[in-house]
């Protein structure tokens, strides 16, 4: 068919532009009827529309690669080999598996510098943190200053994160602390309850490097923000509720980590409340919460909180040190053994009596920690407008701690308070890192007696200070306000972690996003679309109000995918639209309904249930002399209905590229037969 | 600002059009510029283009009461009583509750003989087929009969198929049985067994009856068809199996259920095999297969297979009666008690000892059976062209179930085989259960002694021949055409069921669809568009090859709601499309990429965390001096992120219609400023 146009514009108040043109045939030439407000029927011909085509044949093994590549590879790690000679391939392999040779050959003395002071910033706060996280795990404290020498170290080799400050975190060792502690107490057991430390440690690490390798680092991504925000806020609540042990000066607790036992165990035992404990307690806890406001309002005093800590740790340890007569009610660390990391490979128990145990904890606090490191990572790193390779991370922090496993080492990741405080104190590579591990490795060597007389009490005021920043209400209070299913999942892993157990909270609030997702797809929105004047733009008629019906038509838009789940619905919430808009059509006297047109444009993916659906709709509705045409058909969904033969049953006329050429080419049909 | 348009059309070969109008003021009119082919530069202000509006404003309670409406009322059942009058109201409300009184008044003579033909053909089959499926569910085989008879009563008052024939069908009763004897053996505890599957089936009936008042009926949506194929194809495989133990003789059978155990038990009992039996059990199961195949070649040879048990019923039953001294290896039925169904009301048994147990096997066989009635309702009421209401159907069976239960009954619901006599007999009402029902209650009342000598071999052909339908390789073959994730999960629940059992395969089936929709959403397609020349469609351009790119524009598509399981993979792939258009744009030495266009339209909703990582990439894209906006973003996502705030970083220069508006604005702009 050969279509000859001429069009002359004229547009503008005081300007005037004519375009002639000419287009000769087929139909990649202008072949959109003009906007409906000017109703030009533009030839008799009623196929001047665009053909809808299926996308580019594959064979099911090219779909599955590419597929298996989307889901393994979406970043293409394999783009930056292509077109390199062989030594260049071997030296990005390196680069790859050991970030370090990314940034090793470019650095100077002007970096050193900055990392050398940031280094020194976190080891002033992760020696004292270090020794209170390992309370928390209901570990040892030389543990944690242990887990703050060796992985950092070994960070600064595999990790792509130049901010990432390594050692453990509050919430893994909270988490390691309450499950291994259901099982073995770590009062009366405290040497398999170490052991046990260790193997789930390991367990962690080999989860973590496994999820890496295998490229499954999207299951993170199912921890979603509001689980996360709802998550961290109870055990935030729960870590501190804890600490009243240590502040109140209480000596028998309960073993529990849920609020209800805690607050009774707390109102139980005033009788070995404490007073001097509880002023000396409170007094630093002040003092340290100050500190933190301060660095909270001018970022350039970051360092205030740094420092608070350590200093807290030498004021609180001399004065029991100098008034250690008067003071024996409150207590100390003890002694602590002098020395590097023992090797603790030998400790690693795989006896099948706490294998679930183990491998259980490990997988929670694996997760856990690799969703911290990794949201840091990231956090830091888009700062700095740099990537952080999620895949890669995870492989660095699991090598991390399955070493850990076998030098006493806990489990760590990358914490977020050090990490910003590296970050504001200037840190440019994990040689920060480095320089952090050195302290702590002189601190190891000669520094420990001085830790002796350091009261508990000052462990707990440190780790309430730390946690206290992850109660963000102001986050939760934002959920509320832009997504109330977001805030119930919020609430749900919140009240789970507080009221029944860390890894069934977080395991409720998963289900509830996972609900979302479904629900959303079960239920899916569909609204009826009208023609904005003077545009081929289509809209919803409800929210565009200038959007205008066409007679005889109505056009729907289906906005999920057509899945089992809810196709029985599409089909009844379809034939409930036709109804609604048969009635308004009778009331308002207007002309009667002769053609559907489903709009596509958001139905991604179909499959067989949803197929089926689509003939059954059209075969209900031809049997009530009712037109069905599908508009912009996704690639995926016409190659799965050109699979299954329901396309021969549209045909030429039954599919059109847009809404707007369908109803054009349409209502020209009808012209022609009238 | 004030747009004066006049515009002259000059179109087609012979005919000539001319239209000229004006139109003042304000974004409603004529904005969009012509398609890109003609390139006329609409005016020199930049922004004659649509506002992206958000949807009218609803309070939160609104908005949640939208949603539960959609969830629970899609097809608005109280559309019908909208101005009506009372007594109008009183009466539609009467037909809603008891679908009998919609076809009642008009029910005349000649309905009347239809449905006597149909009913006496369904009773025919339903009693042999009742025997049958009762020892199936390891029930005394009177039980079958009893179930034939109460609940077709009922559903012919509450239910609105015209065309279900109800009773005791095999899926349910295979569960059934296998649930409850894998911890009470039948054969040790028959009365406790009893007890418990009078129980079971008071509780899926509790349990449908639930599921319809709460308008819960979506629940069953999520057995897709896939699943249902694979479910029924390893159940067919597993009754038949079970029935070789009739077929062959065997007195010692194992009581599992999967394939391995039971093939085991049939080759080390080969001592047992009776060739009396099996030359019986292979000449009937010939004849009755013979006669299925010659109703399927011809549909109006329909009571071939409809008449065809009975008839082996009735032959056997001699045969074994004449030669009775010398057949006496043959095992038979035996002596069934005569009468009416006795009340079982007091034997239902709520002990916790076996509370679980009933409960599971309730829901179970509940959703199972809700699922046939519902799909076989639907399929007849689509070709006879009315409508089946799914939440009323769950009603409807589960009030039958509960009277069941109380009447000596166990699990009924719409059985496919019969359902299909039924209407190929010409069934016009539900008229046609009762009068199946009265034949049930003659056959109750005095033929029963006639059973004595039925055989139980015939009772295993005819199992075998009703189930063998339910293998249906083509649907799997067509599921491997269309959709190879559909096809695995058809595998996983066909062998789930086959070797693991019954529930736990249904449960994988379930898992592998749910995660198959998961899968779509974390993994979405992207797609970089171009503009169809001569219209302001724009699409994929590996799919449609006369799609053009626009010089240093990138437009992309995300076809996938925008939650916290893809930020992630959309953020990672949207910055890989900007670099792979830079590699290109390098290698093709094409003009610099300048501006980013997310297409929005198939992002149908989207949480915190999309908010979120839209901002995020707006700002990484700002920093490298890319121009970052969005096209067509859906109601609910403007709406937040509106009140997320994230909207004023958009402003209005960063929302757009459509792409065709943003690229030709973007365009008009930059000519503006260069």
């Amino acid at each position: 068919m050969v279509l000859n146009t001429n069009r002359v514009e004229h547009l503008g108040g005081n300007e005037r532009n004519i375009a002639i043109y000419n287009s000769t045939g087929s139909e990649d030439s202008e072949a959109m009827s003009p906007p409906s407000s000017v109703m030009v029927v533009t030839s008799s011909s009623p196929r001047q529309v665009h053909q809808v085509v299926l996308p580019p044949f594959r064979t099911t093994l090219q779909k599955l690669r590419l597929r298996l590549s989307e889901i393994f590879f979406p970043d293409a790690p394999l783009d930056r080999f292509k077109n390199q000679s062989w030594g260049n391939r071997f030296f990005l392999g390196l680069q790859f598996f050991f970030p370090i040779f990314v940034w090793a050959p470019n650095y100077n003395l002007k970096l050193l510098q900055s990392d050398v002071v940031s280094g020194l910033t976190i080891a002033s706060l992760a020696i004292p943190q270090g020794i209170s996280y390992a309370k928390l795990a209901n570990l040892p404290p030389i543990v944690g200053l242990y887990s703050s020498f060796v992985p950092p170290l070994i960070y600064s080799v595999l990790g792509s994160s130049r901010h990432l400050a390594v050692g453990p975190v509050s919430i893994a060792s909270l988490v390691m602390g309450t499950m291994l502690n259901d099982r073995v107490s770590y009062t009366d057991q405290p040497s398999l309850y170490l052991q046990l430390a260790f193997t789930a440690t390991f367990f962690a690490g080999v989860f973590q490097a496994a999820l890496g390798l295998l490229r499954l680092g999207f299951v993170i991504d199912f921890l979603s923000k509001a689980t996360l925000v709802g998550f961290m806020a109870g055990a935030a609540i729960i870590v501190s509720l804890q600490q009243l042990k240590g502040l109140l000066g209480i000596v028998h607790f309960t073993n529990k980590m849920q609020i209800v036992p805690v607050l009774t165990s707390v109102f139980q035992r005033t009788d070995e409340w404490s007073w001097q404990t509880i002023v000396m307690g409170a007094s630093f806890l002040i003092f340290l919460l100050t500190a933190r406001k301060v660095s909270m309002r001018n970022k350039k005093l970051f360092w205030v909180s740094a420092a608070a800590p350590l200093t807290s740790v030498i004021l609180s340890t001399l004065i029991v040190f100098i008034f250690k007569s008067k003071l024996h009610m409150i207590s100390i660390i003890g002694h602590l053994p002098k020395g590097l990391n023992p090797p603790s490979a030998n400790m690693l128990h795989f006896d099948s009596s706490y294998l679930g145990l183990v491998v259980n904890t490990g997988i929670v606090t694996g997760i856990l920690s690799l969703t911290e490191g990794i949201a840091v990572g990231r956090t830091f790193a888009s700062l700095k407008n740099y990537q952080v390779d999620g895949n890669q991370e995870m492989m660095a922090i699991g090598f991390m701690n399955m070493a850990g496993s076998c030098s006493s080492c806990y489990v760590t990741t990358g914490s977020f308070s050090r990490s910003a405080v590296n970050y504001n104190a200037g840190a440019q590579t994990t040689v920060s890192n480095i320089i952090m591990s050195a302290t702590v490795l002189i601190t190891l060597l000669f520094l420990m007696p001085l830790f002796h007389y350091t009261p508990n009490v000052i462990l707990g005021a440190i780790i309430i200070t730390a946690v206290i920043g992850l109660i963000d209400y102001e986050a939760a209070l934002r959920l509320w306000k832009v997504d109330k299913l977001d805030f119930l999942t919020c609430l749900c892993s919140f009240f789970g972690v507080l009221f029944i157990s860390v890894p069934l909270g977080l395991g409720i609030a998963v289900g509830v996003s996972v609900f979302k997702i479904l629900l959303h797809v079960t239920r899916p929105n569909t609204a009826a679309l009208g023609n904005i004047p003077g545009t081929h733009i289509y809209q919803n008629i409800h929210r565009y109000k200038e959007a205008r019906r066409i007679p005889s038509f109505l056009i729907v838009a289906i906005e999920a995918p057509m899945y089992f789940a809810n196709t029985t619905y599409v089909q009844e919430r379809l034939l409930r639209w036709i109804r609604e808009e048969e009635e308004w059509i009778t009331t308002n006297d207007e002309s009667t309904l002769k053609c559907v047109i489903l709009d596509m444009t958001a139905v991604t993916a179909i499959d067989t249930s949803g197929i089926d659906t689509i003939c059954e709709i059209k075969k209900v509705l031809e049997k009530r002399s009712l037109q069905f045409v599908l508009a912009n058909p996704a690639g995926n969904v016409m190659e799965k209905m050109h699979n299954s033969g329901a396309l021969e049953s549209f045909g030429l006329n039954g599919l059109y590229l847009s809404v707007s050429e369908a109803v054009d080419d349409i209502s020209a049909t009808w012209k022609c037969q009238p």
